[in-house]
């Protein structure tokens, strides 16, 4: 057996351990912030055509600019109001390689991304994997972004990558526009919106998009993983000005995204409504979890995704492995005092309830 | 609109065009070396019961990874008699997505990666989108591979990955073993021999995978959009010392694979004697256009691939262009005075030896 570093890995590698939450075989799995709600009967049966009709030709090679998922994605996006042309919009597998290839073109080797952590754990993982420099921005203690602290980190950094998460991940909340304004102003770096979780929105809460005119460098990303509860596709994407785009294609990989892939996205998209049907009762089940927690002396921080932070717990580990024992899995996300579950079905809220009513007594931080 | 010079792009991106062969609608499409024969029958059955299971689970993360699928494409390359275990092997989008992969782990920022061209175009792209320096190795005026020259170089550069494509493409010959092993020996990088072709080379080429045990750096990299006629799948994959598996591991995106592309890899991989009966009417097609060659004033290079390159041209764009003009696309790969086709069906072999009839008498390089 080989050792891995008998391997002339590169040096900033060595010591680490591959990312990922636990895949345990647990009851109820309220880790990875998944829908749970599996594909409807009506996209089921279309989806079972578009493939079909994939696979006859599926010894070709796929639409190397999926032009015709990309006007999909556009027509979506656009439903909020503002115009968005299949121009604006990169698709790829996952946020994850989206991100991935932004940072190839805007950031890289002797280049600096900076984001406001605690937030999505890709960030800094991917901005290492593609030699680019991290900087941990600030938050305040409840975790929302200070506007004019953020505004004069990014003004010292100079960062050529800034992502703001919003509604941030692990935490829930939704970033102000006006925030993304200024830091916008305050970058002459590209300014990437990560809006993974935008569906779940609390009402009232714009996206970046509306901000997109006039802004060549904002970047705003989704994903097809949460509230379309398509996380086995691996569908991400973005919109941007089509300069972005054009960026883009120079570092995406010819063929990336399978003729599969853009079948099946695109017949999820011709379902959009049966699908963001889930959408209102996972909102329910997180409303539930938060207006719960008070009486088990937990609080959470304000959430507009499908998960909610809760605490505070004495020793957060110890509390993640006493759920576990009562066979709920939820996430450590390395918070102190916290962690985070994903918002299911009610028979998951049910479960995840009663065994917090069972391990809050022990664990919760005293007053 | 902004202009692409108006954004934060990395300066060595500046002015590059995508990668890309033209996606033309031509009535003969001979340029990027797909397989001709659609999926068997038998297969499509298959598949789609596959998909459709798949697509019951679809709104949960894949299995990160990949076991079942790395189980049976280890089973696949066992069928050559050299035992290959699963922890050996690693799949990503194509093969284009391994190899990055191998240059994040093993290349990079401040490293060098070294192939014999002319080759396969994505190494050096690959490489320069993940930062990793690139040197143009020497061949022989036969496009073969001078092995003491090759191990020369090798020894005087120093590069951290080296590339070795056999059967090479665009030029179609297996490289020998020997020749493998010596330049293993010479470098203390890592050696990636790209066998996407290997299924089409001549009866007695060994494979690469006899070379595995005892050489924790050389990596075997395959694909399925070949032989396998699964191009619009985007499976590519390698079989290596399980160390390096854990390298790949390091710098991989978290649920890389689709839950449909595991699936549908799977499927193939059932219908492996199905799916490999096209390869040898392929190669009798190549046989075929290599022994019409003379005939019309022209020759090819010794193939071991679904493909010939051909020659010799006065000015083979004006030669490419004059076949286009007969509605056959092959591609131009930029060697001065040869093109390549694709090897597909025997009406397509037809068509391309008749516009080849008529291109010949005023393309071929005079005598």
């Amino acid at each position: 057996m080989t050792p891995l570093d008998a391997l002339p890995l590169r040096p900033e590698l060595r010591g680490r351990t591959p990312y990922g939450a636990p895949q345990l075989q647990v009851a109820h799995r309220l880790n990875t912030n998944e829908n749970p709600h599996p594909l409807p009967a009506e996209l089921l049966a279309t989806l079972g055509e578009a493939l079909g009709h994939a696979a006859l030709e599926l010894n070709r090679y796929p639409d190397r600019d999926a032009v015709a998922l990309r006007t999909d994605l556009a027509a979506y996006l656009s439903r909020g109001g503002e115009r968005v042309e299949p121009a604006q919009v990169w698709a790829a597998n996952g946020s994850n390689e989206v991100l991935q290839q932004v940072l190839q073109a805007f950031g890289g080797a002797g280049r600096t991304a900076l984001g406001f952590t605690p937030s999505y754990s890709m960030h800094p993982i991917i901005s290492a994997g593609t030699g680019t420099a991290w900087v941990d921005g600030h938050r305040r203690a409840d975790f929302t972004i200070d506007p004019a602290a953020a505004v004069a980190q990014v003004r010292e950094v100079r960062p050529d990558v800034v992502f703001v998460t919003s509604p941030n991940n692990p935490t829930g909340t939704a970033v102000a526009l006006e925030t993304v304004t200024e830091l916008y102003d305050a970058t002459e770096g590209v300014l990437v919106v990560d809006e993974a979780y935008a569906e779940f929105a609390r009402t009232g809460t714009p996206s970046a998009l509306t901000l997109l005119p006039g802004r060549p460098r904002l970047l705003v990303s989704r994903t097809m993983s949460k509230a379309f509860g398509m996380a086995g596709l691996r569908l991400g994407y973005l919109a941007a000005d089509p300069a972005v785009v054009d960026a883009l294609q120079l570092v995406r990989l010819p063929y990336h995204l399978s003729s599969l892939t853009q079948a099946a996205a695109r017949a999820a998209l011709a379902h959009t409504d049966a699908l963001l049907a889930t959408v209102d009762a996972v909102k329910e089940q997180r409303d539930r979890i938060v207006a719960t927690l008070p009486s088990l002396g937990l609080t959470s921080v304000p959430s507009d995704a499908n998960f909610v932070l809760f605490g505070r717990f004495a020793d957060a580990p110890a509390a993640w492995k006493a759920l576990l024992e009562h066979d709920v899995l939820v996430r450590d996300v390395g918070i102190p005092g916290w962690l985070r579950v994903t918002a299911g079905t009610p028979a998951e809220t049910d479960a995840f309830l009663t065994a917090l009513g069972e391990v809050a007594p022990d664990h919760r931080l005293g007053d």
